[in-house]
């Protein structure tokens, strides 16, 4: 197992474009998968109207709420792959003051049948991540 | 989107191996990947020594901490699949007072190159899914 960079991690982890957002919900921890792109370090997140992620909707200009975001190519089989875990503020985008500079084709895709109308921003604070290597004896 | 009842997520939790434990570790959201295999309804998941998993090793005996486990299989392209969350209590398995009841060759296999002697328990108490459905608009 070998501990990934700052900037090999959030490679890979724009190299996906599923992982897992994880916060703190009536007090309890909570995680829920999501769909995500990279702007820059940021990651940006979509997030369902009215569902759980609301807890994460922090109002633009607030620091926001602090999250984990995991994502993770992991062979169920060798046990192979990667795993980043990035900790940081999430608050909502705000177009009138947080333009989004991705493309619109290159902002995450609503899940199907869902609206999904809310940006959330991460702004990586720790990142953190591993390498799961071959292993003759695995 | 369709809700999962209890039983059904259940049964797609057990037919993955890989997921992912949600704790809170010096007051911050946490998440790390694991493997998992189910023991009745409990989840039982291996732990690295000393590493940020011994915050879920709550002695035997206790009453543990409070976990999510999260598994999910959706497609990267169509956004279709399936994800469960399981939230409840976490504890160490200790052979003494807490005999595991699968055979040895159904616990999770510790990861390449990682010495992972620690099991953990977690009893679900709530479990809530998803399944993302076919739509011929996605």
């Amino acid at each position: 197992m070998r501990p990934l960079e700052r900037s090999e991690a959030l490679r890979l982890l724009g190299s996906v474009s599923l992982g897992r957002v994880v916060f703190t919900r009536y007090a309890l921890p909570a995680v829920r998968p999501v769909n995500h792109v990279l702007d820059g370090e940021d990651i940006l997140v979509r997030v369902h109207d009215g569902g759980a992620l609301a807890a994460l909707a922090a109002p633009a200009g607030t620091p926001g709420v602090v999250v984990a975001y995991e994502a993770d190519e992991i062979d169920p089989v060798t046990h192979l792959g990667w795993s980043v875990v990035v900790t940081g503020y999430a608050r909502s985008v705000d177009d009138a003051d947080d333009l989004v500079p991705a493309p619109v084709e290159h902002l995450p895709v609503p899940w199907v049948g869902l609206d999904a109308p809310h940006l959330v921003r991460i702004r990586p604070d720790l990142v953190t991540g591993f390498l799961l290597e071959g292993d003759a004896d695995a």
